[in-house]
């Protein structure tokens, strides 16, 4: 595995040397990982890989009481542990040469005062935002990528049926909640990807909504937006329900969403626009009469984190790319009635078309209340 | 309760004042449910509460798909929803006068690009971190707070009882994380506080470990350090056992780590410096030769973040002081035996005493394997 992580480093400083870079500080913890094989969240504490084009050497900052799980992770540059009483930048600063004229930061994960602190530490020097590069090499994903995104799919989609299984008219949505993220663990995740979204009645009508007292009642949509993070990698899907019995409204609903989730996808190949996607999903609800109640965009990229580039939302120019991971998950939000949403996740294969990687049936389930 | 949230805008306009700032612009999600009683995780998306001291308008700035939400919550003010396809920073613009003077902003919170994209909105601004101002409040934990906390802190006892009596020799570390993980959300947990340590024979070793597929054996260390996040507030907890049977060793661990606890808890009061808590629970365990087994600070600052301030460290000269929320948690790590730690949540009360909110037994507790 370790060659993978320097392939990825060699590739980073490949694109450091096109823009200039001498050398850059990889901070989000993420992007420590997919470049090293250490996952750790230092919380406060700092940690950085520092990454040198000319040297090509790589130093690994970590928390001290993190020295001995980046040790076990393998990673094979040398490692610098910080104690909770040391001054981090000022051992980092040790490390930079002062005359480096352009040094890479994340823009994104470094905070505006982590910036400042790093410009008094190297007043004479520009900084380059690594966000493009870093995100460039993340935004492709590898065969052995997806075969972890398959892995955290079927363990969600486990865990997906065992909810159409389980949910009984009655229990609250936490108690659903309660038995959906034990499933995950049982079945080997490390944890939900975000918040899982378990919501009934009208409650189901918040795009991101929490889990509350409500009970599942006969007649009420059940909206299920569940992830899983295993091995380093997300899953994301969405399925809903109703309890029981459908009215003609809510069938009319669900099947508006199905069609616009399926004209997304069917959207999807490479060469096309983002913003088509998000175009040929919201045209089937907007001709429905439901336009107004999809407030939100089609979908999102992931893959190690659960949102991740691209955005696909109506403005996006960008165009759809082989290696590509994304959601297609349009919806309609009613505050009387409650809300549907079906989402999927989609990877653009190497000859540029579109697969579904989520398998859960997407045909409406009424489950028995 | 909008009238806390009131109050403490208020407070917080008033440090405003002090510190000439004419309006701020908070963005940590966890500062703006303090300020608003709103509590998103708005992901990748604009989320911020605009508060000028002249006017003392409130506009809370939320994703067009968490309006509702927000509505919601019972916020006051002015909601100023955002749609995924709209120019967040233009909208925030369109808010803001051009001559500011100076601007708060929390420059912990708000990422390095977020600053440059605001220093590019108001280029004639001096921005102030608002970092003192808002924490300066939130260090200082109200009765209603300690409420909450208290509850988070019965709920994760139950838990940690729940552990002691179902551990069994076989089970993995992960499969018994998942079982607390449930019922922390039975017992009406939100979420954990943070990623559940469950760690079993010489792995209890690493502080930041994280639960594996290791199986607990007879003559081990069990230690897990868990906390859930309740209502808003968190509790944080460690306690360490043994499967089985303990040797002379570990009991000796356990009961140098048990009298550094309860030294450094017995050096809290109000008026003592920081420093001396993790001097008073250092020195017992170098004493007892383990000293370089203890690798980090003896505690931290918690409440709605599980790491607030202050840091319990050897060199912060700062004072303990009334209202302060914080763990206790010395450790020692043996690589080749394993590891022991104890934690407890300290609250000094406004007589100055220190309160021990956490309650559950610290003796050495063998579990029947």
């Amino acid at each position: 595995m370790s060659t993978i992580y320097r392939t990825r480093r060699e590739q980073l400083l490949t694109a450091f040397t096109e823009q200039g870079i001498g050398a850059g500080l990889i901070t989000s913890p993420t992007n420590v990982a997919y470049l090293t094989g250490f996952m750790c969240n230092p919380h406060e504490r700092f940690m950085g890989l520092l990454l040198n084009a000319d040297s090509k050497e790589a130093v690994l900052f970590v928390p001290l009481l993190d020295q001995d799980a980046a040790v076990e992770a393998g990673f094979e540059g040398e490692i610098v542990p910080i104690s909770d009483t040391q001054d981090a930048y000022a051992i980092l600063g040790g490390r930079l040469s002062a005359s480096l004229g352009t040094f890479g930061v994340e823009k994104h994960a470094l905070s505006m005062i982590q910036g400042e602190t790093l410009g008094l530490l190297l007043p004479n020097t520009d900084f380059e935002d690594l966000e493009t590069a870093i995100l460039g090499l993340r935004l492709y994903k590898s065969d052995e990528e997806i075969v972890k995104v398959r892995h955290a799919i079927d363990i969600i989609e486990r865990v997906v049926d065992y909810a159409a299984v389980h949910a009984k008219v009655g229990m609250s949505e936490i108690d659903l909640t309660a038995e959906l993220e034990y499933q995950m663990r049982k079945l080997g995740a490390d944890r939900p990807a975000f918040e899982s979204i378990v919501l009934t009645g009208t409650r189901s009508a918040l795009p991101h909504g929490k889990p509350g007292a409500a009970k599942l009642t006969h007649g009420d949509y059940l909206l299920i937006d569940i992830g899983v993070q295993a091995d380093g990698y997300c899953s994301d899907i969405t399925r809903t329900f109703v309890i029981g019995e459908a009215t003609k409204e809510q069938e009319r609903i669900y099947e508006t969403v199905l069609a616009a989730n399926m004209a997304g996808i069917a959207q999807a190949e490479a060469g096309v626009t983002l913003a088509s996607l998000d175009a040929a999903a919201r045209e089937v609800i907007v001709e429905a009469g439901y336009g107004s109640y999809f407030t939100h965009r089609v979908g999102h990229g992931f893959g190690m984190d659960v949102h991740e580039s691209p955005s696909l939302h109506g403005n996006n120019q960008e165009l759809v790319r082989n290696g590509l991971l994304f959601t297609i998950e349009p919806g309609i939000y009613v505050p009387e009635i409650g809300g549907v949403r079906i989402e999927d996740d989609v990877y653009i294969r190497s000859d540029g078309k579109a697969e579904v990687l989520t398998s859960y049936p997407k045909t409406l389930r009424v489950l028995g209340g």
